[in-house]
């Protein structure tokens, strides 16, 4: 039996969108459920004991000859997608120092990028600059500028290359692609980073790329 | 030529202390150059010119017969020297999914635990609590919550298995134990989660083991 997946997302996530660009440039179907985040449907009790006790999406479900397999974390589930397809247009690197370069720019994605840039995007165009705690409100210069210092990392890096690693489009690529083309929705700019805005009509361009719901 | 490794690192530093503890379960040598994180070492111009432009450690260095290369974030570094040894202790599964599971569990980490637990240990064991600014103290109380989260869903996911994924120790332990054993550095009392006490022992009895300096 192929494997079938099933993507529990909202839409409204970069997390879940760079899962499903993934599967469009891999040619992989790719079934969705949706839940809305801002109504605390990822934090039902059925949903914390049968889909992901992290009470997030994205979670990519796989239905095999196995038991049904979940698996939480946007930049772990491509991984999966893309080694399964496991073909020339895989998406990771063969190469061993590639590969863990590839990783790299996926943790810092993580760690550097999206707590700041998918943060403010979400407070200011979901949430509400207006609905705001006092807390969330106290952040926001520091996100600001932590922000702005990972796009200007990734824009002298790209002002050398085409790709965030090697010679084409990675799983860095589009990780870094979900939060960085809608982080004007986060109140950044993106006119000061012209090389990132040429990196993001390259994977525009990319056969089989879907834009974000 | 096989390749030689140095680690740039501060020996305070748990993402850090990943990579040696890795290099030691592997049996592999490591050289190490030291910075003092709280004296500003990493953001000189020399270090972000030439070692990482994002003025963080750890950075492996590797030396073989191409240009010396540098690999920042700690979990790619890991996942490096454990492809590079490649061997039956290799501490990443072969299984498509088990792999992609111990990245889930590798991108927790740096997500949900390291910004929690590593802050608040860093801010009240090196920074000192009342040296720190009004902004960092408005996020204490959010980030105990957070922490203790990720230390519950690792405690429930402990209870029922001896390691993070699979039958034995992956690089989804290391990244884990490493600032999760110097959690009550931090403030977070380990003796309500016994399913990661007894892990804390398993990882400690693993042969080749190093604490941290």
């Amino acid at each position: 039996m192929t494997e079938a997946y099933t993507l529990h997302e909202d839409p409204r996530s970069g997390n879940c969108y760079k899962i499903k660009l993934t599967a469009a440039l891999l040619g992989l179907p790719l079934a969705t459920k949706q839940y809305d985040i801002l109504q605390g449907e990822t934090r039902t009790p059925d949903f914390l004991a049968n889909v992901n006790a992290n009470g997030r999406i994205p979670v990519l479900e796989i239905e095999s000859d196995q038991p049904t397999r979940f698996l939480p974390e946007s930049n772990a589930a491509c991984w999966y997608l893309a080694s399964a397809a496991n073909g020339e247009n895989a998406l990771i690197p063969q190469d061993s120092f590639a590969q863990a370069d590839m990783l790299r720019w996926m943790f810092f994605e993580q760690y550097n990028h999206e707590p700041n840039i998918a943060t403010l995007r979400f407070w200011l165009h979901f949430v509400g600059e207006a609905n705001l705690s006092d807390q969330q409100r106290a952040q926001m210069m520091a996100k600001r500028i932590a922000g702005c210092d990972a796009l200007k990392i990734m824009d002298d890096h790209l002002s050398r290359r085409n790709w965030m690693v090697g010679k084409g489009a990675t799983l860095a690529d589009i990780a870094l692609f979900a939060y960085t083309h809608v982080a004007e929705e986060g109140g950044f700019g993106l006119g000061d980073y012209p090389a990132i805005e040429a990196w993001l009509g390259r994977i525009r361009a990319l056969p089989g790329f879907i834009p974000m719901a």
